[in-house]
């Protein structure tokens, strides 16, 4: 695709380095921009650049967060007490839109993969273990990926907690709603029958 | 869906304003972005900016460029009494990939549509009568949508150059290469059998 412009060119270009985002779509979206106000388009510019120079990590639970301490860890109204671990933030704005989680988070940012060559010193482990050990942690809620290398993780972090006096859990695998048994994988399926709830937890 | 922090609220929005593009791409582009260089993430937002504030259109075919006149206008190697008019920028770009026009453009920046009332005079069309009239123009070649908005646009300018010497053409419509003749609409085929070649030029 030959550009008539190298300012547009230019422009095309780093659309395209967006994950999922071709030539075609970055052009669709240039020149879109292109009929938009000049200055609009320059607050656009602004915006971006200063969430990446101002955006900072909560020193707690390395949540994205404007200040050293974000949002959720600073709340007393939630339960600091209980730790959701999961891998990275998008997960943490999964589980805040059900509204269903009141205690704080801790991000891992990633998952044990030794064929990635992601190992536990890569990731916020330590900090959890000294969360753990000085925060009183009365439960730790695991919300990792359902495979090897979430399961790997899992067996890590339990290992290390063992001398301490919390609760650890993990999210219940099962069937998703609407889901049609005949369709479900047999693990799913075989899990969610060893774990059956009575009907009247169920229906809670 | 709920976001732990303002400037990662904000990046999200600008995203999402753009065509295509919802919230939960928009999420996906600006964590993708966190994790890049942050002289990286400000080079992108100038260049976006700089884009907008610097591109200008060709004097003489409204197509988009670095200067005054195009490129395209003001290349001697293309034959420059020799028009195809179109209707965006994106069209222009789309015959240029095919490499096999050697003429110059004229962007109408629309298409005749009474219902959005759009009329002749908030197109490029008097410029294009100017530039027929004054640069001895031999062919005009229209390269507009198959429907009625472009076959309005085309009677329309048609009926201001009846007094010009050019010849006026329009680019062949019929069964697109790879397509099945079985799933080709009416018009299309009956077009395409009204508008049948010797065989002789069809493997030329």
């Amino acid at each position: 695709m030959q550009l008539p412009s190298a300012l547009l060119e230019n422009a095309v270009l780093q659309f395209s380095k967006l994950p999922g985002i071709g030539k075609k779509t970055a052009l669709r979206l240039v020149l879109h921009l292109m009929k938009q106000d000049v200055n609009e388009v320059q607050f656009f510019g602004e915006t971006i650049a200063k969430m990446r120079r101002d955006i900072q990590f909560c020193q707690r639970c390395f949540n994205v967060s404007d200040g050293h301490i974000c949002s959720i860890c600073s709340n007393s109204q939630r339960n600091q007490r209980m730790i959701c671990v999961v891998e990275n933030i998008r997960d943490v704005i999964a589980i805040e839109s059900t509204q269903q989680f009141n205690g704080t988070y801790h991000v891992l940012d990633g998952i044990i993969s030794p064929l990635d060559g992601i190992g536990p010193d890569q990731l916020n482990i330590e900090p959890l273990i000294l969360r753990i050990k000085n925060e009183g942690i009365e439960e730790l809620v695991f919300a990792l990926s359902p495979n090897i290398q979430g399961d790997t993780t899992i067996y890590y972090i339990q290992k290390k907690l063992e001398q301490f006096p919390c609760r650890i859990t993990t999210i219940a695998r099962g069937i998703a709603f609407g889901g049609e048994l005949e369709y479900a994988d047999e693990m799913t399926l075989a899990r969610s029958i060893a774990n059956r709830l009575p009907i009247q937890q169920y229906v809670k």
